[in-house]
């Protein structure tokens, strides 16, 4: 492994020869191969972009020049030549992000991993070298071609083909697929630009054939020109790209250091934006990753780096595959319902659905925002969708929810999968803030099952719904046992309460205080009941089932309690706590109410386990905290219960 | 005017001959010149689509085809067409809509007036049909220029063009101009399809030249299909649409009926996507719109309608033109602040600063993820950026406010014009989101000045802030005088409190009642303390400046009063008032919290201070609600008031 050790930064790069180059490739594949394997993490892109990276660090200088990654988790190789090459603890707490990290290197700028963003920071890092007069300075952004699907790109790509005269370096890591094979008419048309070779050859022919033979040639160049398009433009298909006013180069073997090298230099003598189509292979030179249709080496855990197997198979049921089963048994009833995925067939489980019922699932690329309003369509022509994504992600379609399916009163069911804290992603990839955006919507309600159980139920409740949006959220990992209700109050689950549990009317009688739980905090908030119950502290745990908008009922049940606290894996700030606040204070019922949830920060990558211990989402911190505040509120209830036991003796 | 009057549905459209439906088309035209001069509304748009819409009605069957405006602001013909001819409350509460509405007729469908939709309802639209089997059913989507450059457009044409056997008709109004000169690359190759004449005949010409000479046409042939691109696409500009797999038609004359019902009736048998590119030109046939380049006839007042003069021109001062002022002096002293907006140069007040600092503001067209993306680019790379959009609008780029710029703890400031409710644009334009959705941004910071200096104060504290989010959010409407301030406690001003007002430390003297008051709510607030200093209630008035965080001093002011009471122009879900309260509890203070501000629902175009009134934001409706929570709440302070004075006597 010498070559690769001895690379300190990218200048170390750019003394090795041709031979070294290829042996250094060599290198850090093999790096690659057992290091994930090792900590799990994103392998196959990575593995695509060895060659692309070298290229890339050796054409340019960063961090004066600005290389720029969408999404960051194909940096892994960027990460090993800019200094960093420790991959022990990769996505583990206090070890490297599995994302580019400004925390990490001055050679990362773009932390953010949700896709389709690079372009836009690539248009304004160059504007900026334009205002400030760097003009030596390089922008350069790599971009798949799944994430060029994504609305953002084109919004971007609008305005970078505007600037004529403004040097920007858009690098298409072209391997035909994001997480899913990318789809649409993007997709067809690199494909014709992938498998068309000659270009250059059929220039040369071209332009010899206007000089030779002036009755064919004169006659097309000039109709041509006075279209505004160039000769080269008609005959070779870069077709849409140099229709916006970019310069395409390619397509260049991605996995041939040279030819990208040469393509990048081009690149960078251009004054104006150029476009350099680079195809590559996700997996490269792995066999394990290349054999597998299913693209499951896109993200892996723990491997066998030999045979690519899991060396920690799961043995438990994750929340996505029940949603995934039950979804396949409501399209069989239902032959209205249908479904949207952005690009994540596999991870959101949607694969059994579209087995089983073709021709009514779409999966729509990188575009949640499309997802989000040709839903609504869907709607309004009479059937009924399930959108699935990843909770992170639905904020992208904000406005879409707001205005095109909520205002249009659209039955739309929304489910979230990897809600809440997800952990080793990172900052951008935890489903920490559906809870609270989503409130302000109009109409829409929200499900936050419980257990597997609650999930297949609520699904169905949610599908019910033809006259508003409904959105059903569940975290990432195994659903646990089912935790069966004792009571039930409007359409609230009564988990737990105080006494002897033979009460007439379920959670009707008082306690010190009403603990309601959202979604999966259920267990959290059954132990810390418990923790509660052992100083005396008695609690009523209730699931809302519903958490928007808060049930009927609640006012009334907490109003025989002397405080309220709320628990959810989102968001304090705007979220459940806030509304089962608002719903107190409209009923007069003005208590001492505590939320717990994620504080106003972003998280850095740990397993979930270990932040919700650090933002005390613990049955412990729970209960200790509320043992505090019923200390400092005032006694209401405890009072009132002595007088009455003084009454009584 | 009787051809019009006759007009009852679209199927009356069809029996009428060439120069009739010339003269419809002028009699429309004068109606809309009268009738929006009477009331005030869109004008320039929908002078330009009069021939177009009589087209559509006439090729298509409505509503069992579904014809889809983007944006609805360009459907007044189709209104008058479908049997909505009493324009004379047009956008006033109770008359029609300024948009399409599901309420008003069974020929809208698309009520949400945020640009770039169309395309992927019609989507969702044209797949439910195939699903559900209506075959003879089409769908027509009518999309501006402008709106192609917002990225939910981009997401749809690929989805639209992906799938080559189901059809849908795109007519692209091309009339050059959103709000501003559309811009960007896409603007540039429309140019180019516009202004090139004879594509049929370079066409015919190399079809001919194929069979003539197989010496040239042969290998040339070859090589394209090769390439998998027709004959005619080489040869043909048709671009990019043909490019992503969509059937081009065009350019076409949108002002002639006759070749407009043709390029449609070619569209309708096509069995696939098809583009039909349509020129138009906004206010045609008018000439004070027509001779006006600044567009000021995209939307008008109440006018004079022979020389489109207002007849009621405000005499105030506007919020956005303190902006604007403000901007080209900080622009002065600063040569790092730059500004960007999403196609809206002048509504949103930046002309001045574009034409003080040439170079250093961008129109990104109607893309506000690429606005508030490049902007953390432009942070990144050295700038203070001023993102102004209207608040509407921003919840577009919510994920990447969060993402992009707060995550990088980038020093963007987003400039909200229209927060609160902006009335008779209906309900997607009111701004009442954003001090709710923001509230979850960490580091973020929100501004809601009350008045013209505390304006120019913010925005340049807001510009100060280099190390994170920015925002500072104003109404519609004119600016009311100055609101002084008698005190300061902590960060806030307070406006009023009882007593003499002398004393030595502002309000640190206790009342019943903490008021706070969010921005423009001031002067609400201020006179609601009126009214209940007349009912023997006494009131603190703060104005909070910055709304986001709360204030560090606000707990302690607060736990001096009875109860707390706070005010936005803005959703109570989520809003200031939830985050104090927040706040409150945080500090352990649980006094009752009242909250005022616009109900989780959809608010009806009307007057904005009609729907102020509606909704109960009025300085009587605040005191009375807050007298009679006074009432039932426990009287605590007034209580151990009562008993100091019992002490003092």
């Amino acid at each position: 492994m010498s070559l690769l050790e001895n690379i300190r930064g990218p200048h170390d790069l750019k003394a090795l020869d041709g031979e070294e180059l290829t042996d250094l490739a060599e290198e850090i594949r093999h790096f690659l191969v057992h290091a994930v394997a090792r900590t799990g993490g994103h392998l196959g892109p990575n593995l695509g972009v060895v060659e692309l990276t070298i290229a890339l660090h050796r054409v340019f200088d960063s961090p004066a020049d600005r290389i720029l990654w969408d999404t960051g988790h194909q940096a892994y190789v960027h990460k090993l030549l800019t200094g960093r090459q420790d991959f022990s603890k990769l996505r583990a707490k206090g070890g490297l992000s599995g994302y580019p990290s400004r925390a990490e290197s001055e050679h990362d700028v773009i932390e953010n991993s949700h896709a389709s963003t690079v372009l836009s920071w690539a248009d304004g890092l160059a504007k900026a070298n334009e205002v400030l007069g760097r003009w030596n300075r390089h922008v350069v952004a790599v971009v798949g071609d799944g994430a060029l699907t994504g609305g953002m790109a084109w919004e971007a790509l609008n305005n970078i083909a505007a600037a004529r005269d403004r040097q920007l370096i858009i690098v298409v890591n072209d391997n035909e697929r994001s997480y899913a094979p990318t789809i649409g008419g993007l997709a067809d048309h690199l494909a014709t630009l992938r498998t068309t070779d000659g270009y250059e050859r059929l220039l040369s022919w071209g332009k010899e054939l206007l000089d030779r033979t002036p009755v064919v040639g004169r006659p097309l160049y000039e109709s041509l020109h006075g279209a505004k398009k160039g000769f080269k433009d008609a005959f070779a298909p870069q077709g849409m790209f140099e229709d916006l006013g970019l310069k395409y180069v390619g397509p260049i073997d991605g996995h041939d250091i040279a030819a990208v090298e040469s393509a990048l230099r081009r690149a960078k003598r251009f004054h104006g934006p150029v476009l350099v189509h680079c195809r590559t292979q996700k997996g490269r030179g792995y066999a394990p990753a290349l054999e597998d249709e299913a693209d499951r080496f896109h993200t892996v855990g723990i491997t066998d780096p030999r045979t690519g197997e899991p060396l920690r198979p799961s043995a438990g049921t994750s929340w996505t595959s029940v949603f995934g089963d039950e979804m396949v048994r409501i399209g069989t009833e239902r032959p209205d319902v249908v479904a949207i995925t952005a690009a994540m067939m596999g991870p959101v489980g949607l694969q059994k659905f579209a087995a089983a019922h073709p021709g009514r699932v779409w999966d729509v690329g990188i575009a949640e925002q499309h997802a989000a309003t040709s839903a609504a369509g869907l709607a309004t022509g009479g059937l009924h969708p399930v959108v699935a994504v990843y909770a992170t992600f639905l904020n992208r379609a904000f406005d879409q929810v707001l205005m095109d399916v909520a205002l249009h009163k659209c039955g739309v069911t929304f489910v979230l999968d990897r809600a809440g804290v997800t952990g080793t992603d990172g900052p951008s990839h935890n489903g920490m803030w559906d809870l609270s955006v989503l409130q302000v919507v109009p109409g829409l309600r929200i499900a936050a099952p419980r257990d597997a159980s609650q999930l297949r139920a609520q699904l169905r409740e949610a599908v019910g719904v033809d006259d508003a949006p409904t959105v059903v959220r569940f975290p990432k990992e195994d659903v646990g046992p089912d935790i069966p209700a004792v009571g039930r109050v409007g359409g609230m689950d009564v988990l737990a309460r105080p006494g002897t549990g033979d009460e007439d009317v379920p959670g009707a009688e008082g306690a010190d205080v009403l603990l309601v739980a959202v979604g999966t905090m259920a267990g959290v908030a059954l132990e810390a009941a418990e923790l509660l119950a052992a100083r005396g502290v008695t609690c009523t745990v209730v699931d809302p089932r519903w958490v928007k908008p808060v049930d009927a009922a609640l006012p009334a049940l907490a109003a025989r309690h002397r405080m309220v606290a709320v628990a959810e894996d989102n968001s304090r700030t705007g979220g459940v706590g806030w509304a089962v606040d608002q719903a107190l204070r409209d009923a007069g019922v003005d208590l001492p109410v505590r939320t717990f949830g994620i504080p106003e920060q972003f998280l850095a990558h740990a397993k979930r386990a270990e932040v919700l211990a650090d933002i005390g989402l613990t049955p412990a911190e729970i209960a200790g905290r509320i043992s505090a505040a019923l200390r400092t509120t005032e006694p209401r209830r405890r009072a009132s219960v002595a007088v009455k036991e003084n009454d009584d003796a």
